[in-house]
């Protein structure tokens, strides 16, 4: 049966988990979730992103999906166990992802980590580090002002160079050897970080990495879509779906149909 | 309980993976074996191949390892799903990870894979390739001269140098940007073959992909070891213990201690 991969974000930073995927796997099929309405996530109270996350699954779960991907940090750090328990396919987040991805790429075992306030103050990305490797030496920052960015379609401007460049001074002096992009919403901010930490630090996009264990899990459950046909995507988000639309041509390169999901939000907002 | 990785190779190539496993999961314990007594794998006779690795996993199984790894391209793709339908753990090859970096890694989907002559007769990088994104083009070209300088401990030797340039001639024009060590004995060339094939192809090591995907099998099985204590490993060869010891030393940078498995040797020469 042709089952797509449901992914999940706060807003429109998990489109560049669905880029990869889409680059990656280009049978596969996704239903995808941008909680447009609500972003961003990173300053809520975890009980909220908790229950918001829960609720955008229930919502998911009628597509029948093989496999949920929370693309999103902050819901990561606080629902990814609880959403686990929840339900029979596989969840996947994208914090275990970045962190291999880091573990494999550091020389000196320092590694930096920007994120929002929750996902940094959740301290998941420690933990998921050295749980890999104790002796793994971990530099979090917590980066607010980037998401609203990204939200507002302001990525190329020139203020957003000046709030990256003011956000990542903290690490200029880090004896970092990468930066993993602990929220979805970085890659579209990747070239200014990087020129910002210089050449001398790698950039892991969690979001790139997450695409690849997809692809790993998928596998090996022998769930790799593999038909030849070329998949339908469908995208659905919380707030005003011209901006979505707008955001995920300028990063997908395609037009796309946004279907509004104004049910949802009333129900949501009570 | 604390249960180790098996990882089995037909000599010293899948070394390259161990050193990979205890750089990126210092916890995880290792049982090794490599059949260096009936090395090379890639010239011989597929059913050949076929039941040393049957024998090599029997052999391993009396461990009770949580994972078997066929670090060896060659028996990956001869022997991976015989292996696999025949028993109840995970069994992990070295072909599928390497693909998998490899379109990740891709800009212009052309993709070269180099190896022994049964990987590259197999068709098995091309199949992997082609199942995650069918606009793959792939240039295969077998390197049979390879795997015995490496087994011979003559990698870093002026011979070697000369071989592996003459090896990779007919990829030289070739317009991929990324090439697959389709074996994992070649990491112990890889300065030799980056500088061959130049700057604008990336090297992409099957052993160092394969590493990462065993950290993702383990994490989503939740069998990670995290018990801080420090592993024991366990290394097992067919043919000279001294030359596999040396070749270990240098290559892992400790010494270990290599047991000869003669009775093996003997029971598998009949």
């Amino acid at each position: 049966m042709h089952q797509a991969i449901a992914i999940l974000d706060s807003g429109v930073g998990g489109l560049t988990v669905a880029k990869e995927v889409m680059r990656q796997l280009p049978q596969e099929e996704i239903v995808y979730f941008g909680d447009t309405g609500r972003a961003p996530y990173g300053p809520r109270a975890p009980d909220e992103v908790l229950k918001f996350t829960e609720q955008i699954v229930e919502y998911l779960l009628q597509f029948q999906p093989k496999m949920i991907v929370i693309a999103c940090n902050t819901a990561t750090a606080i629902a990814l166990k609880h959403v686990r328990s929840q339900v029979n396919i596989p969840v996947v987040g994208v914090i275990q992802p970045g962190s291999r991805a880091a573990i494999k790429a550091t020389k000196t075992g320092m590694i930096g980590v920007i994120g929002t306030e929750n996902t940094v103050t959740s301290g998941a990305y420690p933990r998921a580090l050295q749980e890999l490797n104790p002796d793994t030496s971990v530099v979090s920052l917590a980066c607010p002002a980037l998401v609203p960015l990204v939200e507002k379609r302001l990525y190329r401007s020139d203020m957003a160079r000046t709030v990256v460049s003011q956000s990542l001074q903290p690490l200029l002096n880090s004896p970092i050897d990468c930066l993993i992009l602990g929220c979805t919403h970085y890659p579209f901010l990747a070239q200014m970080i990087a020129e910002t930490v210089g050449p001398r630090v790698s950039i892991i996009s969690s979001a790139d990495e997450t695409a690849r264990e997809i692809s790993t899990l998928l596998h090996h459950r022998g769930q790799l879509e593999t038909s030849g046909k070329v998949p339908v995507h469908r995208f659905f988000c919380s707030g005003d779906p011209e901006t979505f639309q707008a955001i995920a041509l300028e990063w997908l390169g395609e037009q796309i149909k946004v279907s509004p999901v104004f049910w949802q939000m009333t129900r949501l907002s009570r």
